[in-house]
């Protein structure tokens, strides 16, 4: 297969896995109730994130420092509606 | 930073939100209650990590290969789980 679909199924992959995060997100806002969610996975998930955003910037890659922004930010958002509602 | 240390950090990065799913996955196995877990989060998550896997077989990268195999079997898991206990 041409190397650039490959690339480009990376991508789709990356930024699959980043925007799942918004309905559940959005979910979590809206019913106030995160009992389900297991707290270490929203732990160990931002930082996962955080380091990926760290990553795009040490590398100096645009497209993957915004994309890991937005992946962060959402992890991030998920942790505090988690720590916030229990 | 030296080039090793930038890539070590994609590699943690990459395990952590991989690994992050296993509790999650433990918790809704013992609960057998997702009812706070967003299902197009898990339809999206799903296709993302398996797209990830395939993207690894496609490189030839067997490190890469064996970690997103993990990420796409607990993603399915966890759709699995939402799927079967609402």
């Amino acid at each position: 297969m041409h190397s650039l679909w490959v690339n480009i199924l990376c991508y789709i992959a990356g930024i699959l896995v980043v925007i799942s995060m918004l309905p559940q997100v959005i979910k979590s806002f809206r019913t106030k109730s995160t009992k389900d969610i297991s707290l270490s996975r929203s732990i160990i998930y931002a930082i996962g994130v955080v380091l990926w955003a760290l990553y795009g910037i040490l590398i100096h890659n645009g497209p993957l420092t915004a994309m890991n922004s937005v992946g962060a930010t959402l992890g991030i958002m998920m942790l505090i509606l988690k720590l916030k509602h229990g």
